[in-house]
């Protein structure tokens, strides 16, 4: 299967055989390696060289940007909002971006954080990303100038919030295509910040696996609808423009909306499959719009039926979310959330909601309220968190994430 | 990587290449694909046809043995007990049990369950296995002679059991290496459970990605430590003889125990690395026994330093669980768990113990009880959820799980 274009397979063939005492590559990948190998003295399986692990992917933490944004999507995705302790000053922000930006590249390229205490968990990156975002609180703190679209989103209609999944300081988006790695970095990540914050939420998704289905796939949420068919593309004009912000110390970085939607799939089971296609305007099958058989075929919404209603209906979730204004287009990156039912409820699900664009009120804002209006989506779906983070650019080498703020 | 070697890969280039308009196979490959066929006309993403997919895999349903036991472990396992509704007889568990087993001979072979409500969502199996288990109250209540041992465990002096984690009239183990494809298995069992049962608890765990690491690596628990070093082999008899009963009904089954172990990970960062591997009498990085270099080296336990200590203390975990009654061996399949933590809890995590044995009595119960009264790591673990059940046997075509006794 194809790598990831924003990724790289770690010399994995490279540091199996060099572990399994075999002459390869000299000192220079020795060093790559680092604490791997003081660390790994001696394994006991024996892997095939030529099979290369999806466990040895690694995709690099330095750059313009923050990885985890334009790095396809990852099987498992943690997101942790925190809240800063009331003491906690520009400078120990400075610090605690500086420990944690040490620790999330560590981590990600497949090396035990400092102080990491269990090592061994460290060398399956598998993808690893750490996205830090900052809440109006952080930026506040820092004495930054916030963008005017940092502040919680006006209220919605069909919103129905829990404090304990809205807002929050400072968001980790810690992702990977392995669950021991997901919760291991999760660890490192939250034991250094622990003097500085407190845990506000968490919340774990999860995608399809690595390798489960053809590359390019579009992901289908728990209703079993395609979700995301019109996203940007990763690489394209598009999608620099729609994600990426040019403004002052936000430059490079982008605006975050996470929201927690609810899903009540016990309702969902009452309506048929015609019902649920006119809900959202798409074939469930293809995923193709009502009027196509392609997933990514355009919509036509001119179309009518024998009858002369639309074929796609006006209260569908693809209308009233397709913009008329092409400047009100975001980037999508969900995740899908099933906890542990509880009593005679059959299943707690639904989306961890995550869109990444320049600018939030002028574009994600104006799609929620037209969905907000009308959507027949919302019989079925329930807002049940939301929170705004602004996303600082990526750093390089001997930098740290949140530099351009605190430096 | 290696298939594993009770699974068999469907015949997924075939499927593709049909649905993609390609000329294969026939008829009978079409027929064998029964409802895919119908709910997938198109696909929109183009999967080369020699890359084969890991969603693809298939591990068989029918046979003498349930699946999901000696099958290499999934990266994703939930556990579910329910409990009977009172008004259910054996005529109503016989019915459960065949509309369960065929939700399970589908949806492990990547077919839509009768009635599936995202049939889209059942078409990537991923090694799922749906294992069945009964409790106690199940055995009673279809009037069969249960085993002396399916009853809750004597009460252990380390225990703080929680009722939400304990006992359970029907167990069922939904394991796979997508998480999506268990979300959606769950999902279609408890919908055709619930007019029979409630849902008691649920458990939800994962272990290393599938192709994560190399096949064969045995997994390690969040502790960091190699977990599962002397299980038996299945395909061996010496793991015939350890996991298969051959009583009666149960012929052909096993008995299961299912145990969660909160891990206070908070306390386990304060103990450096000499004092992790003398709490388990391995070492960290290898699994080997401290009297050894690589993992499965027979321990010494004989062996002293230089100053007449043994160097596998006598209150190490491995040195307490190894038996001197070569009788007393389970089977262990656990799975490891990461709650989402509280406030500033810094971690909700453990063990989903599970091991496999055919008389929990005999095998189980006595080394436990050894780790009860003396285990170095009863330190940093707590018992919190403990169960028992009766596996029953696997079935052939046309049968169903559970007709040893309720046929």
């Amino acid at each position: 299967m194809a790598a990831p274009e924003s990724g790289a397979r770690r010399s994995g063939s490279t540091r199996r055989q060099f572990l399994l005492g075999g002459t390869v590559a000299g000192v220079g990948a020795a060093a790559a390696i680092g604490i791997d190998l003081a660390l790994t003295p001696s394994i006991t399986t024996v892997a095939s060289p030529s099979a290369p692990l999806n466990g040895d992917e690694i995709v690099p933490f330095h750059g313009a940007h923050q990885a985890g944004i334009d790095t396809d999507a990852q099987a498992h995705g943690t997101f942790i909002a925190l809240d800063l302790h009331d003491d906690v000053d520009r400078d120990q922000l400075r610090r605690l971006m500086r420990v944690l930006s040490d620790d999330a590249e560590r981590l990600t390229q497949g090396r035990a954080a400092l102080a990491d205490s269990e090592p061994e968990l460290a060398l399956t990156p598998a993808r690893l990303t750490v996205t830090f975002a900052f809440g109006p609180g952080f930026v506040s703190r820092a004495g930054g100038q916030a963008p005017a679209w940092l502040q919680p989103l006006p209220a919605f209609g069909v919103d129905q919030l829990r404090d304990e999944f809205n807002d929050g300081d400072l968001l980790l988006q810690i992702a990977a295509d392995d669950p021991v790695t997901v919760a291991h970095a999760t660890r490192m990540l939250l034991k250094d910040a622990r003097s500085f914050a407190d845990v506000r939420w968490t919340q774990q998704g999860f995608r399809r696996a690595y390798g489960s289905v053809a590359p390019g796939t579009t992901m289908r949420n728990l209703f079993g609808q395609v979700d995301g068919t019109t996203n940007p593309r990763p690489g394209t004009t598009h999608f620099d423009d729609v994600v990426w912000s040019s403004d002052g110390w936000l430059a490079g970085g982008t605006g975050m909306v996470v929201r927690r939607i609810h899903m009540n799939l016990d309702k969902w089971d009452k309506l048929d499959r015609p019902g649920r296609e006119q809900s959202v305007g798409r074939s469930l099958t293809s995923g193709a719009p009502l009027t196509g058989t392609a997933e990514h075929d355009e919509p036509d919404f001119a179309a009518k039926t024998t009858i002369g209603f639309p074929v796609i209906p006006e209260f569908s979730h693809m209308r009233r979310a397709r913009p008329d204004d092409e400047t009100q287009r975001i980037f999508r990156r969900a995740y899908n959330y099933d906890e542990r039912p509880i009593g005679t409820e059959v299943s707690d699900s639904g989306l961890i909601f995550v869109s990444f664009q320049a600018d939030i009120d002028a574009q994600f804002t104006p799609i929620q309220r037209r969905l907000d209006e009308l959507d027949l989506l919302n019989e079925w779906t329930t807002p049940i968190g939301s929170a705004v983070f602004a996303v600082p650019p990526g750093c390089s080498p001997g930098g740290y994430i949140g530099e351009t703020l605190l430096a």
